[in-house]
């Protein structure tokens, strides 16, 4: 099979590392980047991923400029978790008739909670002959497409369980600041107020399990609140005096008359005890599945992006979501 | 939705679960069924499944005579474990313009180990305009299909093992007897001889797993030995001595060079301690996840067939694999 050629848009640190991955990989070739970044337009893609040697490929400031130069059959879209933010540079993206898979977390099942984007954005893709496909470890894998797949044994479905229970001690300085750790209550407070401490794509997950259920909820929660530190932690960036924030829990459900048939329990905390994820189905035969430790996320979301490229490309064209595609794999060559 | 209409072939333990499960089914509706044995042909197929009312179809000896008072949009098909005889059976039934979902194991992954069976079969449908699928817990689901789905997030594969641990004091007597509970050693190794004990399909999920990977097998091994009761076992349906067979434990391997990329174990044997069924991935990010208890395998292969034919009515004709359409999940209505 020939090479599939990808343009990387967004080289944020997402977009970085997925680049880095996708060097590794053969049968795919990095061709051009877009970033409007002043400190990454018109720097050697090499250098703005931190890698020791230069890539020969321009960072172009938009996608016209980068497509004078260079032919990609996909794009990897990492800008924004936000759908109508998405939405526009996705129709961009699809007029050049090139695939798209994308991090943007609403896009990974915006059927119900955009229903008038997702459509318009599906005739676009259909029209263009393309396919658009929103992923991530989660949303996108461990609290939607895993335990929507695990079903498949059940003869009986009456409700699921995930969870996603993360020790962030390990994960990036930012990723620690986003969850809150170290703020006081008021102060862990206040950021919620700015819609800033939310984990993106909870909604997307409830809604994409519903669908493929067959249930129609009545009503959806999300209900967000600190993890509160019992005693001080010191594993974390900044230490985190007991009765401070350690990160965050936020509850995704899916409710049909009184019954709670979809539950998401999302935890990011700095010092966490026994991380897992974990998929609970109560049916016949009840399932439940754990990956003690859990998931790393950094590495997950940027493998599952690339190694969905090549599901995508033969996929039908239009808006796609990981619960209507053959399942994505890794592959060692295209 | 319209109604999807079902013809159930073959009326054996296996199908008359899967009868059973389809009538709990919004949307799917059982119209016809076809079994030739004696004690079957002619009866109600509701009396042939042990329900307690009549459902007022007849079981008909061959397909022929069932196509002419019903008009099924698929079949299920649960006659044999063999690729070889499968395909006549297919064959007649593709004929007839109707998509099939078997629990025939040679069928879930058929492309390495029955090529040109394969291929002809792929091509009968591919004319009718039907899909095909062979499923089942294992092969089909536990063994394949669920480790291939967890490596989507992964940057790295170097190996993958599965085991299936299962505690057979739970199943049917049948089982037990198939899987030489109870035996002396020599009666182990000489019923191992009839090829009977073996369980089917550990050779395709290998093959199903090395082709999505991109893994060219230099070889591949397939070792089966007897669990051996270390002492008296009471919890079966005879007891067990020590030193007789418990059960069986069957080792396939899929080889690159000197490097066991593969390895699927399964273990079937009364008295079993740790039940579970276990992925483990070996790359970045390592994955370990696990059922504890394991899935109930008679359930599951009935549900993850009932549950399939949602998925391949609408997936691309030909001869499909649980790796190349999209997640087969429960669903409460079609």
């Amino acid at each position: 099979m020939s090479t599939l050629k990808v343009i990387q848009i967004g080289v944020g640190p997402i977009g970085q590392k997925v680049v880095k991955y996708l060097l590794e990989r053969e049968g795919m070739e990095v061709v051009a980047a877009v970033d409007p970044a002043p400190d990454k337009n018109g720097k050697d893609l090499g250098e703005v991923c931190g890698l020791d040697k230069p890539l020969g490929i321009t960072v172009s400031a938009n996608l016209a400029e980068a497509m004078k130069n260079s032919k990609p059959d996909v794009a990897v879209l990492c800008t924004t978790s936000s759908m109508e933010k998405a939405v526009p540079q996705i129709e961009e993206i699809i007029s050049h008739g090139l695939h798209v898979v994308s991090t943007c977390e609403e896009l990974s099942y915006p059927w119900d909670t955009q229903p008038g984007l997702s459509k318009q954005l599906d005739e676009a893709a259909g029209k263009a002959g393309v396919a658009v496909l929103g992923t991530g470890v989660n949303p996108g894998f461990l609290m939607d497409f895993l335990p929507l797949a695990m079903t498949a044994v059940c003869r009986k479905v009456e409700s699921i369980k995930v969870s996603r229970i993360q020790d962030a001690s390990v994960r990036r300085i930012p990723f620690q600041q986003k969850i809150g750790a170290g703020l006081t209550l008021d102060e862990f407070e206040a950021k919620k107020q700015t819609g800033t401490l939310r984990h993106v794509g909870l909604a997307e997950s409830v809604q994409m399990i519903a669908a493929r259920m067959g249930w129609k909820l009545d009503r959806t929660e999300d209900i967000l609140t600190p993890v509160v530190a019992e005693q001080e932690i010191t594993t974390g960036y900044v230490p985190i005096k007991a009765g401070m924030a350690a990160g965050v829990r936020q509850i995704g459900k899916g409710i049909v008359g009184n019954r709670e048939v979809i539950t998401l329990e999302f935890v990011a905390a700095v010092g966490q005890a026994d991380p897992a994820d974990t998929v609970e189905i109560t049916g016949d035969p009840p399932i439940k599945s754990v990956i003690p430790g859990g998931v790393n996320g950094d590495v997950a979301t940027c493998a599952i992006t690339v190694n969905a490229i090549k599901t995508i490309v033969s996929a039908p064209p239009g808006l796609r979501t990981m619960a209507d595609i053959p399942p994505v794999t890794f592959f060692e060559s295209f």
